[in-house]
């Protein structure tokens, strides 16, 4: 083949390259310059919410763990580097590497905000450095996904919503996309390697070629039938949905009643939907079957299906592809790694654009409820700060609250410790049930999807004072 | 860890399970209907045109080819597949299972259209029913990132254009964005794992964490260009561009001169970067370093390229990230596979929309060129019919062009036969050349970005009666 090397390593099993060229030639700076031991500290946080929404579904942690549990440089990897130039003594450097970083990071599932770091690697400068881009793909598009999912779940409320996206993913990407679908609640996925790898729910009947390739479609519905007679769910718009695909399917219903068997569904993949289904509902109705459940599926998204079930469309199964695997409307989270201190030195970056300057310093998050539980809005202050009295709006200290009397928690909590791994990665399923949990908590007006209302973040007098000194320092 | 299964086979080994659960239970049904020798007949082909262009770069094929070299089922896959309720005499079936199909495809590279063809796939049954999602994943993803590549290369013209994505790229489909972009004429990535896989030219040199790191910007910058004399672009715009960034970088470049090298040059990654550029250009000309180049990066597309070209801003080189590696505006590809024959007996899918109804039956496409070799429209028609005097539009015959004395050439090639790979695929930069060759020949009217002139493809008569007869039957 024309590859240049064959590599046949997975990269869970060698993530290493997997990276930005300039974390290299940083790394090789870093160690040239006599600064290797130099420590530091980076957040991980993002800016914008996607999708116009009032959240994000942190996701890809336990991907991430699992990653960088291992994460070394191997032979042909070095060779390649020692081809581009890395210097000898920095690639002997990397031969004897093993990632030793510590990391505090929000639960996978948590309900994140835009500037609060969700993820801190504190470690040597080399090796927190190295990881960045790795780190980023992974958390930032499976962030996106679970949260994108979360929406269409939210939309579809105790209706089943499916991803059968993989057709239309972003190449290997799947993989993560079907993944990060599960934690946002999706029930269970066309792709069946995320499904064999992550104990997923497979899913999936009958494409139109089923029933093209065979003489007629009551024969195709008939033979599918006979095989999967309780895992039956018939195509139905192959030809003529309302006077060929429904009648047929009504016919194979009855056969399989007469066998002792229930017909699962139908599904409705062009056409209007609303009126169709509720066409369909009618049809299946008067023939007796109302236990026989309607799917439909065509480039839906969570509006769509808002829309489609304000209408009162009788659909009992949403089937999500593209829209889903790919963020759609918003394609990414731009979520950012930023150095915030070196050496125990708070470092920032200045921007033009005053809310683009980053926090300084060595930060922790806390999460403030009300009596009922109800999230009221998060604070970011310094680690080692006493838990400060007022949180301040992080540009007009004139808006500030008084949280002396609020209930508060840690957002971040240590995952790895100088390369330990500190327990097990949760499962899809813990994560899925985690993000529940913690939405449950977040007021109606965060949820919506229409200009929703903005969750606080504010920042102690601490760092506020800290931003501001250093920002006029370096100015 | 959590994986219900350890898996540690990339797809390019182990693609089976990358796939619709769907495509396996039709297979078993094929397989237990007694169809398994039935032979089919698929096309590949995509129906609407991303990023509002005139055209897409067909990429994909190289990888689509390598990974169904040796496409099987291995035992733990088949383990799970039972566990899932797949009966044994199916498994039996697959654990002997060796892809056997017949593929003919238009070179990776082509300039393809909305409705042709772009490859076909012939053999039994399952054994072209069972690719499908695997070659849509694929196809699609890479067809579309070459595309957007090769417009923001058409828009930049003789300015270079790197690839910065991998940091925003979804998953681990940065594996492929890279590569695809490359395809599409990107000239170098800052992604080391497809630099070291695919022989692509890897970039990057240093991010604002690098100079928040030293206790000055000017001490950073020395200590980069120190390491990196030749090969020194330094980043401006953490403190403060104009007053900071830019003096200091001249500072030491002209350091770098006494030392006999020649600094690289600039990057911009933040601000109005037409602004920039021309404050950065004086400044370094005034310094008399005509010869430092100015990169820019930042959120930046075709259109954004194209802009700033036509203020003359004088960059010199591109970094594009998160909108070259997700298609950004278009996020995915359409492309779908149809069942065009069984068993010689063409097949179509009628649609509510007359345009989305399927062209029947086995076909290939001719394209047509002027005298001076630009292409002047293509025709799709029957595999075996002669090659027609007049060309149709595919939904008013009264538009017609007579074609006999018009040269053409068929755009779909064998490229595998009876699952026989005939010829090692192509380099990236073979398909790059192609690209670039192909593209030459189209009108620049199908090439702007603003409502691009639409590319004619049309039908033969032949299969224009043969899709209007069956549509008759079939209703």
């Amino acid at each position: 083949m024309n590859r240049q090397h064959t590599y046949n390593h997975t990269l869970f099993e060698r993530p290493a390259l997997y990276t930005d060229f300039y974390e290299l030639t940083m790394a090789q700076g870093y160690f040239l310059s006599g600064r290797k031991d130099d420590q530091a500290c980076f957040d991980y946080f993002f800016r914008d919410l996607p999708f116009d929404g009032g959240y994000v579904v942190f996701a890809g942690l336990s991907d991430l763990l699992q990653i960088l549990d291992g994460f070394q440089f191997y032979e042909d990897e070095l060779s390649y580097l020692s081809e581009q130039g890395f210097k000898p003594e920095f690639l002997n450097f990397l031969r004897d590497f093993r990632l030793n970083v510590t990391i505090h990071a929000a639960k996978e599932g948590e309900i994140i905000f835009p500037q609060e770091p969700a993820l801190r690697v504190e470690g040597s400068i080399i090796h927190t450095q190295i990881l960045e881009t790795l780190l980023l793909n992974i958390l930032n598009f499976e962030s996106l996904i679970a949260t994108k999912a979360f929406r269409m779940k939210y939309a579809a409320g105790d209706k089943k919503v499916l991803d059968f996206g993989l057709r239309r993913a972003q190449g290997f990407g799947g993989i993560q996309a079907s993944k990060a679908a599960a934690i946002g609640g999706i029930e269970a996925t066309s792709n069946v390697y995320s499904a064999f790898t992550q104990g997923l729910t497979p899913s999936g009947t009958m494409a139109h070629s089923w029933i093209q390739s065979f003489e007629d479609e009551h024969t195709a519905f008939r033979k599918y039938a006979r095989y999967y007679p309780d895992n039956c769910i018939l195509l139905v718009d192959t030809y003529d949905t309302l006077n060929s695909g429904i009648p047929n399917a009504i016919k194979v219903a009855k056969e399989l009643e007469e066998q002792g068997h229930k017909m699962k569904g139908i599904r409705l993949d062009s056409g209007d939907l609303a009126y169709y289904s509720r066409k369909a509902r009618a049809q299946l109705d008067e023939a007796g079957l109302d236990y026989v459940k309607i799917a439909v599926s065509n480039q839906l998204d969570e509006r769509l299906i808002q829309s489609l079930l304000n209408q009162r469309a009788p659909i009992d199964l949403f089937g999500v592809g593209t829209r889903l695997v790919t963020g759609h409307d918003t394609p990414a989270l731009d979520g950012v790694y930023k150095l915030a201190a070196v050496n125990k030195q708070p470092k920032l970056k200045i921007s033009e654009n005053i809310e683009k300057t980053t926090l300084p310093g060595r930060k922790k998050v806390l999460r403030y409820s009300n009596a009922s539980d109800t999230f009221l809005g998060d604070g970011i202050v310094l680690a080692h700060e006493e838990d400060p009295a007022i949180i301040y709006h992080p540009h007009y200290p004139a808006k500030h609250t008084d949280v002396t009397e609020i209930q508060s928690e840690p957002l971040l909590q240590p995952f790895i410790r100088n390369g330990e791994l500190l327990n097990t990665p949760p499962s899809v399923a813990e994560s899925a049930s985690y993000a529940r949990q913690r939405f449950e908590r977040l007021n109606a007006e965060h949820k919506r999807f229409e200009n929703p209302h903005i969750y606080k973040i504010g920042i102690s007098k601490k760092l506020m004072d800290l931003r501001d000194n250093l920002s006029q320092k370096v100015k």
